[in-house]
């Protein structure tokens, strides 16, 4: 009940803290069957991993991974499994400074309403460490998913006021070649260039993730408060630092008629029913309808920013935060990873519950 | 596991379709002791229901309620409360022209994907009628929130391109004093004249809603997934017709800087820990943080036009879909009180969940 | 959260009191197609109503049924079944002998310790009464089991010291040749007898319910907390007056070697995996092995008797408690069909979950 | 939903497999503020490692545990606590001799139907190893339970036929004193004789184990399907090799007339309302009513003997299974543990639960 675990049938939970042990996760309901690629993990860990790149935080974290359970042989069995992160760099720093003041936007004030007690450790449980757990989750995740042709992309698609083109079929390549994760090269270079100018400023700048899905069947979501759209939108506004969400026409709709807006169906040339537009992002009455889906995710600026900020301590006395340490100056580089990870989460979730819904699914 | 079910602690179920029976909502977790005030339910649902001016839809329906079990002498026993809302006016129509046919952007086709059945009359489950039973669960949220001093304010801020500013203590007294529940007269009387010319072209258009929430308690939320402002999302999401949502600056953070972001701390003259902007939203890493909470819901057009279509049939084939019945040219006067009781809905569950957050509070 | 909603998949939410409206009860999840026949879900609760012999309380209740949402034409569509069962007799009867007296062995103070308040009319939700929406529910398992060939079959198999053979292949047509359930004529006869004695004396007696379910497929239940024979330990628990629940040898197993308990496989001519003995009750390490599940569940005497008893009030101060009104004096014979149900509603949420459990289910 | 998790406040998830890296478990729920005492954690395992005493299973298990998340300074943070209790001797056993057999009434058939493929290995997931993630989670949940007073007591009560006299007041000395755990002296020297001459013929026998509760407040359960009693039920259920449950009268109930049965009410001479019998075992209407909970959990001989045994391998062809390793003779002297955490996890569980029943206790 504490609000670490995520899915119905794909269920997951995180545990750890930034500056403890390491990170885990445990799925629980992962079918038995499914070859669990280590290395694959891996790969999409690096991708979020602090360090990998110059505009990104120069902390340095390998996240490798240790699966502690459900497979045999390197094939799940269909009992939980957990996957550990360990933390590394767990020389006991000095936290002394932070230790009893709010920092500005951060989650210090309203932890120790909540809970009484915090843990100022490097932020402890809310630090964005814990994606690492929602990554590796989502690793498998695909891992499943890539059996059924689903395909998931993401990329950053805005960093403060440059805007790259909205692309149909963005190319994996193209994101990976450019350490920004964009998806259009030459807006790719501008961004790059605008974050480490905003690093030097010892500020952080806000930016833009956008999801692709190619692949997805029609027929999975629920009608009325499961909808699709609705766990995908939950799953993204519960990444760090997630401040919107919008899917196809997003809130572009709200300016457009509806005949504009409607996409007309009809059949194409192998039978199959299709749209002549997508402003409904590929999920109609919260059911996907084989069609791509699409989305958006706002991010906004990291808070720890390397100036001085007035605030105030524990006992509400005023003081000055001042930043140190290593941080991102953007975030959505490194948040492409955990956007596809949890988009690929509610995919399966739903995939599975999808399984249900047809008598004659059932008693076949 | 359908998912008609919302809420962990303050769970509710809903079920019903448009022209069967009725619709009925069972809450289940509601403390004893409340005081439910049916007339309070009924007022709530007169202002989600078709007929009340004429920039909505014409159907007559009444929305009276009846309370079917969880009260003895007006007050909650603790026991599931059961809401029921008879459908009027269900004198057997003729669907037939729209039986096998998908309509654009409607549900007709997704449903029949998932289920291999559809309810083709008036749009079954996936009708706006099933709203109705959110309402009624967040009436009597919101009167338990009443005690706390807690105030949901949603209005109309936005339809099509007639912009109304935000406001930042919206009068419910303007919002309700004009049939498109803006809280801008000047914008409302621009509003409602654009609605009506849609409604002469056959056409429908978008719009938004903003949401003002003041005297949250600091601490409701949980970190990681269910965050306070993720589940908000998620329950706006899951409104009909809505395709994004954002908190706070919200999609605006994308391109601000994190020195121009972050919410410096003070301290009032009352000893309370405040912030000078609230760019955060009143909600921190997931948790209240004791200052406004305030978000956006963009909605899409209605999907049903005065117009042709151009669509296919179950058998693929090409058809004609034409509109006909009496529906909303703008659905978000009608939405307003639904998005004020799903936000008092969220606020409720995470006020109850966060009973235990502290050992303190378990063990007095 | 109230503890009013059961199962996972196939998740069903009651709601109701004694001497309200009425009882209902919602589904959610069950899959589309199902033909829900109406009259064998009356058929089902007439089992279970007052009057329907000369040895239940007479207290007259027709227990039809309305279909309020979730099918159309007969057929399930896929979203939440809801079914209302409306009390009758609800003339305003006097409860002020026992509004303030918490009558022994009942839920009248732990409702009021918990609670603060209590509905004092005909045990409120505590009324056995609530079993309705179990039986409902469970006519519709029963619909989908019939499909797989699965058949549950209940009966009594003792009243006080009067012990029935077990029966391995119970008849549904004896159970039902006699007004007490039970699986052996002559010992419904000796039954029978006995509980009318025990009337007359204006007390009540205790039985047993034994439940054999015949054609459950292999691979039902989950590992570890819910498992099969769990969580069907779980639903008879929940039913009133139940103080204890076997399954397989039981408690007998207590006196047994392995030697002897372990149930040797062997291969039949048709190829099939059987087992020699039965002391597993079909379930293995939580789950089904294709073998007959059996069960027993224990009841207690009803706590309503027709003789004044020592007691308190509110105030904390002796009453004497007098019984009267119309009550069992045996809730065996009753309870059959609620015992049914709820091991059906069991069956069919494991039958759901474990669509999942591979992944050749999950991407074929 | 693989039914790894527990709970629904304290909420824990348990992963992990006999012969694999170890056993772990995520407690989500935990109150902020608990002092997390890890000696205590340990002390709780030691009693459930097997090699303990002579008449249990001769493996060696430290049962060393670290604490992977959710403290500071020894006091939880409100996040998730993370256990990890590693296996030890993990060298490569040879498992080829039974890979491909079905052992007798073990889990290996019914694993292979549910999910295709079976961790041979010790057993894997149906190994009672699972166990030790309930013993951590309970050994917290009693440390938040000393807060209140409430005390759990289980003790062997049964060893095949050796009944030793129920007791109302165990003491833990006393079933510490002797390694069978057994609350009478006398019956302990007899049933330790008795599972050394079982072990010496290479047999199990079965036993029973009785827990009594003290302390517990009035108030804890939920009215119909989370009964205190049923979740309590369900709990033990779910412990490995558990045929039966009954709590109170339990089976003796079916025997008894409602006049002897039901417990009076008086007022003690402190003004507390107490009962003078307690049939209903401290629980009525599935609420708890203050008075002593008590109940018996029956278990089956373990399956795994030192004999030769009838069997089918996968191809369904008679095959002999021969024991071999180390095994425990008798199950309940090292399953006590087990039954106190189930049971102090289930009421932790209600306790949190109890904190929104009344309106009063949610806005104060």
């Amino acid at each position: 009940m504490g609000g670490s675990t995520f899915g119905k049938i794909w269920q997951f939970t995180s545990f750890g803290e930034s500056h403890g042990a390491g990170i885990g996760v445990v799925i629980d309901g992962c079918p038995a069957g499914l070859e669990i690629d280590k290395t694959f993990i891996e790969t999409e860990l690096a991708k979020r991993r602090p360090g990998q790149s110059a505009i990104v935080t120069q902390r340095q974290e390998q996240d490798t991974c240790e699966i502690l359970s459900g497979t045999m042989e390197g094939v799940s069995t269909g009992t939980p499994i957990a996957i550990w992160i360990a933390n590394q760099n767990q020389q006991p720093k000095d936290y002394n400074h932070i230790a009893d003041k709010f920092r500005p936007s951060h989650a210090d004030y309203t932890y120790t309403a909540k809970y009484g007690i915090r843990d100022y450790r490097g932020g402890g449980r809310s630090s964005a460490r814990e994606t690492a757990a929602r990554v590796a989750a989502g690793a498998i995740a695909k891992l499943l998913l890539k059996h059924l042709g689903v395909d998931i992309t993401a990329y950053v698609s805005q960093v403060g006021h440059i805007i790259a083109p909205d692309v149909d079929h963005p190319s994996k390549d193209t994101i990976e070649s450019n350490v920004v994760r964009c998806a259009h090269t030459g807006a790719a270079v501008e961004m790059e260039e605008y974050i480490k100018q905003i690093r030097k400023e010892g500020d952080t700048i806000g930016g833009m993730i956008r999801c692709v899905i190619k692949g997805t069947p029609a027929g999975l979501g629920e009608p009325v408060y499961d909808r699709l759209h609705a766990d995908l939108g939950k799953s993204m506004l519960s990444i760090n630092a997630v401040k919107g969400y919008d899917y196809g026409s997003g809130f572009d709709a709200v300016t457009m008629k509806g005949s504009d807006h409607n996409d007309a169906y009809y059949t194409d040339n192998d039978g199959k029913v299709k749209t002549s537009t997508n402003f409904s992002g590929g999920i109609q009455g919260g059911i996907s309808n084989g069609i791509d889906i699409y989305f958006r995710v706002a991010f906004k600026p990291v808070a720890t920013i390397m100036q001085d900020q007035q605030s105030v301590d524990k006992a509400g006395k005023d003081v000055i935060v001042t930043g140190k340490g290593r941080h991102d100056p953007c975030v959505v580089p490194r948040a492409v990873p955990i956007v596809e990870a949890m988009a690929a989460n509610v995919l399966v979730d739903h995939l599975l519950r999808s399984k249900t819904s047809k008598l004659s699914d059932v008693i076949e």
